[in-house]
């Protein structure tokens, strides 16, 4: 095995494809654990029946490992826990809560159990919460994020100066140079979302991800701080929300106009006006919409050429 | 030589020290250039009178090349410009401003000229000025910084592809497995601010950098964006400012309390609970004010540490 990601994992290459909202159903879990990566699920914007649906499709569709991302704020979280359980998924990424209160539980019953932290302090809760690995997520991400906006190469040498566990990097990184980046600070495995968010096999809106190829470097912001800091593209909604706060809107009055179920109208309907668009900061490198296996190849093709670049490079 | 940046530069290692206000004098400078990096004195923070001084001693410490940060926003700038070519400077990094006003009386003197931007848009904006190398400065830095919030990780594969120049990258890097990352993504050096700001030989007040080597992840943070977007550490006067922006205060509210005159303040005379701190976010990963020398000892033992770690990696 390659390193300590690979073989937790029991994969060939330590690519993670990030478990989003509204784009990672079984086709795209599917089509990445088959191309050597590890698929997840993305729990998160599915119900409890949704998500058996998934789970049992993409044990259909692939034999080799793939996991569940399980944002632990989930209002459902102890039926999507038995849930999984009960389907003997093998691999559980948690995020958005305490990795105390269901890490026992899945370890115990033999689940791999990786968490997500935007800081070391949060790397340090959750190995002492006894997870096996860590993903250390940057300013750069798409979608929910850190209060601290430390981005990921400030973020990734001090995760791993802070525990002893395997680091995963994610935000930002979309190419095979990205990933050799990640482990020179140290990481042994990346999680990419955005690219795979705008693969073929991603469940998105094809309006979302066409609109996503045309982005520019600015066109994603950390926005709604008052709420829960969430990387935005800025359309229509955004541009209100922002007006509102640049005059001091409180939280209350910022939920009030957001409200519930704008992701789904965004990304998953194509409401590119009036939905919260998801996505990272990277979007503005990608400009096409690709099948997962010629992301794979191309990101294979890129980590070796970076790496025989640096091979020849001299010490000083 | 190395590589374009080394052979620009006539430099032994690719390694800028940041031309920042207040931290970089001579002293500075000049031992980054003796240590193999190249030295800028930090102009931005200097009366011409004062620069010319800076320069004289710099030449006097130093037989190695250094250069000077020019913020070409500067109020007095044509000064500036004809005092460094009259002291026949040899290199100057220009940053804050239209790079087409300068570059070509710069050129035409036979200086080398690095622009600083914040997105590949103003990186091909410099290209075409005629500059011969970029810095691209992620949302990571220290201080004044770009609207789009780009960071370093996603900068600088973008700011390669849009230029053919060489590629420097500036932005949370502070070891040399950030410099190793940053050429991973295809830069061909690194500047860097923050860790030359706590050295001992910076000029920064002794109170700022043994503040500064307390810091943790989150205790920075971009604000002032209504003003001009800049990374300050967050005390008393932060607090004060982050309410008001709550609040939905204006631009001109926002100046009024400001005033100007605080980052010297702060940095320079020590003022921590109402001076402007500017540091970058790397900060919270060094620990300690160490002489010049030293750093450079370990930013190189570091990078060979972590390319001996690389070249052992396997191929995909």
């Amino acid at each position: 095995m390659l390193n300590r990601v690979t073989d937790l994992l029991k994969i060939k290459y330590p690519v993670v494809q990030g478990g989003m909202v509204w784009c990672s159903g079984w086709r795209l879990a599917a089509a990445v654990s088959n191309n050597g990566g590890l698929g997840l699920l993305g729990a998160g914007s599915m119900s409890p029946g949704v998500l058996q649906e998934h789970i049992t499709k993409c044990k259909a569709a692939t034999k080799l490992p793939f996991g569940v991302n399980v944002p632990l704020i989930y209002q459902e979280i102890g039926s999507i826990i038995k849930l999984i359980l009960e389907e003997e998924v093998q691999i559980v990424f948690s995020s958005a809560g305490n990795p105390n209160t269901w890490t026992k539980l899945l370890k115990d019953n033999g689940v791999t159990v990786v968490h997500v932290v935007s800081s070391s302090k949060f790397a340090k809760k959750a190995e002492d919460a006894g997870v096996d690995a860590v993903v250390a997520e940057g300013f750069e991400a798409g979608g929910h994020n850190g209060r601290e906006e430390t981005s990921t190469m400030a973020l990734i040498p001090q995760v791993c100066n802070a525990v002893s566990l395997p680091v995963i990097a994610a935000g930002g990184i979309c190419t095979g140079g990205g990933i050799l980046a990640a482990m020179s600070l140290g990481a042994e495995g990346v999680q990419m979302g955005t690219r795979f968010a705008l693969s073929e096999e991603s469940s998105a809106n094809v309006k979302f991800k066409q609109l996503c190829t045309t982005l520019n470097e600015g066109d994603t912001l950390l926005s709604l701080k008052k709420l829960s800091p969430t990387r935005l593209i800025r359309n229509e909604l955004f541009d209100m929300l922002k007006e509102m706060e640049d005059r001091g809107a409180s939280a209350d009055e910022l939920f009030a106009i957001l409200g519930r179920g704008r992701t789904k109208a965004g990304m998953f309907e194509g409401d590119l006006a009036n939905g919260e668009l998801e996505i990272g900061q990277i979007v503005s490198l990608i400009r096409e919409i690709e099948p997962v296996e010629t992301i794979m190849k191309k990101l294979r093709a890129e980590f070796n050429d970076s790496l025989k670049k640096l091979k020849s490079a001299e010490e000083w």
